[in-house]
């Protein structure tokens, strides 16, 4: 029997917990939950059992024995006056960790990981206070401090744990954690929205945990909770760190109210949860104000603010955003958790308005900015991701402040949200990842198979087999990189047409698609065993940057389907910053393998600026280059990496 | 009347506190104060004028408006429960500020700015507890939890209030803060000395500072609690972040006991301070251990560890040192503070020996790695020293750990210190900076005046003015550069043999002389209006590093006199990375002004490698360079800058 059930209030919101999904009033597409895609792709599949073994496991030696995370909940719940161990913010990681787990458990059922969650969430459910506050941080250094400086990560830490307890009550049905999380959430309710008391989240994240708790209990209270948070920004309540000693209240997103927002500012992965939980609540309340605001600022960070690579935040004095196009390379910070947090906003984005370009933006960062975080041994991390480097990156076994490897493991794992999704008569594909789900249409299910072999092969197979006839539209995306736009707005462009072209076949063979918001749409009856292939035009192209952008000024970038490549020193003799692209530079793709990571690699006929011998003099030769996805760089070992190649000599460093 | 007189038990031992100088039974050279010293130098004067304004200035406003450091000691004094603001080291950084405005208001009175002393030693006083305990930090947060974390600095930051008390005393006579630190001094012995309880400096300064206390008290007290710090050392005894979360003891030289330590380990400016304050303890007391150890530590720090600026620590992952003759040039970290430490080791090496090896690196250190971390405005820093930039350094206002501004200032306003030493019959000139004393030798007082346009002219003339006959020993300083060593050891050689000798005339002959470590030494009666002049070859001189130097290999640097000069963007079409020095490079001189700073650049003829106008091919062309001394760099913005030059093309980048 669980404690949580005889003393906490709030479970009588709990039973509901079982009815059908609610679906938002103000969006046109419904996601599908990963828990009803089972995922058999050959990119996907190998990197979710990677997570689920590799990463896991680092997470769980880091929390338990290599740093005081997990002994910090102990240490709260004894209460002997121990001291806390880490940073303020430490909490966060072990529910980030549950989370993963929770995900790769519904993947990938695994009785050891589970009983180390169940042994976790006992340790925080002891440290959980009588009247639901749950910190080690405050419980450990000064109770009389908490809720004091809103810098101080408390609600942040109570978001993802809450989040944590949302997908492990969806894996597990065990409401420990869930029980927890209610509390705390229902204690900071009433400390601050319903005893009207200010509070400025110094790091947005508990407003789209929010939307979670809401959207599994129906509690009206989480959604209105999570509306106050965003509604309390911009207007001078902030107290602590950030606005007292730093000064800077735009670093958090809290010069402006929320709904007047209109342009992209401060740290990027506050940024991105603040509008992902705008979006959810947005999509309940149907407010225009939150899509207003978010409309402007998303054009600002992917039309003047976005690396080719989807990574966002080019500064890492702040996490970041700076001016309008300043992208360097080098210095690029386009921190693996940004690229996350673009992953979750461009899918609420997508959802609200059933636009595909959404979607376009959202494949680039998880295919590069943010799978660029993830060893392929899956135990090594970036917690930044330059486009370019001298050789003295490497990724790290953890950090001490370690939001990006359990965030980037609970993206992976829980990478089939991202695929389908649905509204009544109508099914939408979004990711092209082998898998297969089932549809509810009217009173038919209608199994539904994807295989394909992307991003590597641009075809992608999809077969229906309802066991009668049944009609809907079928809207699959196609890539606006395929439709010769490789970003929404034009920062980026292929420095010349393609040859290929976009093919839609039905059973074999072509058929006229309506297209409508990056959508090819047929809207037909299907019968079982109606296949659907799409064929997308899988050239190797060059893309420019918009002349406003320095850093890539007389550069191009190769990008073949969604996948950003970049050279590497470990292919190429060492040395990858002599290299030019001449006007006729000619690529052949190779099937080939980056350690065990299957890849399409390509061979670029490029020219080598070299010295002679003699150490005296230089001279440039044909040189066959080759270029790697941009996500499996630095895989083996310190060396020079460049997404940006110069098709014009500008400035000759004779280096070390 | 001083509050402190009433209920301080130590203050009895003030009662010498006017008593001639102490002098350590175990040194050969007993420094002169600077305080004895009148500095009248072109180079140092000037320098040592903008510490007492622009660089003094912005410690006050940095430490008042733009930091909380000293509302830390307001709050602190008010007892109501306030914040502290900052992190929790930051005491140390005021009295640090006045341990450099003691010195200042020593060279030059300013009355406005010994208010404002007066001002911060009352604020500091009013939050000492009643214990002697003195630590914001700990008193506005937890005061249960002081003395548990040996890493958070409560001795560091005593060792600075020591420090700054012991100066502002002896500027001032004023003895407020001397009988808080006193009062403090005697806290920490009765708590750990006395009581027997383990305690190991998380980050040394305390020894050193507890020898400054001791030679102005002569409480014997004193030298055994810094020699008790020393000896808690390497023991196992560490507690907190360092060895309980890093499992790090070496970071701060914990890992072996001081006297068997054999290699150069750790954090450098830990390091420095640690081994300053163990030849303190043994100019004093004769122990061999620590000698003995320090010859070896001091002989891997030179030989293998130092880059030709003479600073130190090359990583900035720990703040200091890695492996032998890793001394990568972009990445330097070269902290500031530790160079300012080296200047404090060396000098207490060279007194203990009679060595002038030591002068040798203190001088390169001082003028190089130590001065490049002040502007030529006196109001911007570095708190890293790279050898190269791609022209992403930039010298900042201030810093969060703000160790360095007051750091770099209170060595500046000291310089004085490290000019002359003495003993009994015997003169030293270890520097050569304009500026006169008057030295006792029995019982005439022999005025000396040194008049010296160094470090741009090798000329150096040192004339005294008995008022009768005296018999001593001169002994001046012939620097290892100018004898034809770099520096001791051999981590750094001349390309090639020199063109100029060392010349040493007694009014106006040449005089024989007797060599005897370093110096030339004139053993002879001396009289009114005798004049010695030295002069030291000036040419502009190759340097090569030893082949185990991976970084420098294929390169040289420029020194001449004991300046490491650099090229910087600034006077070469913004780019240097692009130079090749030939077999047949040609120097020239040329006094110049950087800014105001009158200096003596150098005109070096070189091939620059440069894209054709197509911009896809490359030529080389012979170009005019300008070289300026390495401490110059950084004072016209960002741009790129080299020491090491290549001989030899090697690595050829095309940058962006």
């Amino acid at each position: 029997m669980h404690l949580s059930t005889k003393i906490y209030l709030t479970s009588a919101v709990l039973c509901s917990l079982h009815a059908a999904p609610f679906q938002a009033r103000a969006q046109r597409i419904q996601p599908v939950r990963f828990s009803e895609v089972n995922i058999t792709d050959q990119f996907w599949k190998p990197k979710q059992e990677k997570v689920a073994t590799a990463t896991l496991n680092a997470c769980i030696i880091q929390t338990e024995e290599k740093s005081g995370r997990i002994r910090n909940f102990e240490k709260a719940a004894r209460k002997q006056g121990e001291k806390h161990e880490g940073i303020y913010y430490d909490d966060s990681d072990v529910y980030k960790a549950i989370e993963a787990m929770a995900y790769s458990l519904k993947n990938r059922p695994d009785a050891a990981l589970e009983r180390k969650a169940d042994e976790w969430i006992d340790k925080i459910a002891a440290a959980q206070l009588p009247d639901g506050y749950l910190n080690t941080y405050y419980t450990l250094t000064d109770l009389q401090q908490r809720w004091t400086d809103m810098e101080r990560h408390e609600d942040y830490c109570a978001g993802h744990l809450m989040e944590a307890a949302v997908a492990y009550y969806n894996t597990t049905g065990k409401r420990k954690l869930l029980d927890v999380a209610i509390r705390f959430a229902d204690h900071i309710d009433a400390t601050f929205r319903v005893a009207n008391r200010p509070w400025v989240s110094g790091h947005q994240e508990i407003e789209l945990a929010l939307m979670k708790l809401y959207h599994l209990t129906h509690e009206d209270r989480y959604l209105k909770l999570a509306d106050w948070f965003l509604e309390q920004r911009g207007r001078g309540y902030g107290k602590g760190k950030i606005w007292d000693e730093w000064k800077d209240p735009k670093y958090c997103q809290d010069d402006v109210p929320v709904k007047q927002q209109k342009e992209i500012t401060g740290h990027a992965v506050r940024a991105m949860y603040q509008y992902t939980g705008a979006a959810d609540v947005a999509s309940v309340t149907g407010d225009p104000g939150y899509m207003n605001a978010m409309t402007a600022v998303w054009e600002d960070v992917v039309y003047r603010n976005m690396y080719l690579t989807g990574g966002i935040g080019s500064s890492g004095h702040n996490e970041g955003f700076t001016d309008d196009y300043d992208l360097p390379n080098g210095a690029a910070y386009s921190e693996t958790c940004a690229s996350v947090g673009m992953v979750f906003w461009n899918q609420r984005m997508n959802a609200l308005t059933g636009d595909a370009k959404y979607i376009d933006v959202l494949e680039r960062s998880l295919y590069n900015g943010a799978l660029d975080g993830l060893s392929l041994t899956g135990d090594r991390f970036f917690y930044g991701n330059p486009l370019s480097s001298i050789g003295n990156n490497a990724r790290s076994a953890w950090f001490g402040t370690a939001c990006c490897p359990s965030n980037i493991a609970r993206l992976v794992a829980s990478v089939g949200d991202y695929i389908y999704g649905k509204a009544d008569g109508k099914i939408w594909v979004n990711l092209f990842v082998g898998s297969n789900t089932t549809f509810q249409v009217g009173k038919t299910a209608v199994p539904l198979q994807m295989s394909t072999d992307y991003p590597w092969n641009g075809s992608i197979r999809i077969k229906v087999t309802p066991p009668q006839k049944v009609k809907y539209a079928l809207n699959v995306r196609i890539p606006g990189w395929a439709a010769g736009t490789p970003v929404p707005g034009g920062l980026y462009n292929f420095a010349a047409a393609g040859n290929g072209r976009v093919e839609v076949l039905l059973n074999g063979k072509s058929v006229n698609y309506q297209s409508d918001k990056g959508y090819a749409v047929i809207d037909r009856t299907w019968q079982n065993g109606d296949e659907i292939e799409v064929r997308l035009p899988m050239d190797v192209r060059q893309v420019k940057a918009r002349a406003e952008v320095k850093a890539d000024e007389g550069r191009i970038a190769i990008q073949r389907g969604p996948i950003v490549y970049c050279v590497e020193g470990a292919d190429n003799a060492g040395e990858v910053w002599n290299l030019l692209v001449p006007a006729n530079a000619a690529y052949t793709i190779q099937k080939s393998n980056l350690l065990d990571e299957p890849i399409v690699a390509i061979q670029a006929g490029l020219q080598v600026v070299k010295a002679a011998p003699d150490g005296l003099n230089i001279r440039t030769e044909p040189q066959t280059v080759t270029a790697i996805p941009y996500y499996t760089w630095a895989n083996r070992g310190r060396g020079p990496m460049q997404v940006w190649l110069p098709v014009k000599i500008k400035n000759i460093r004779l280096a070390e």
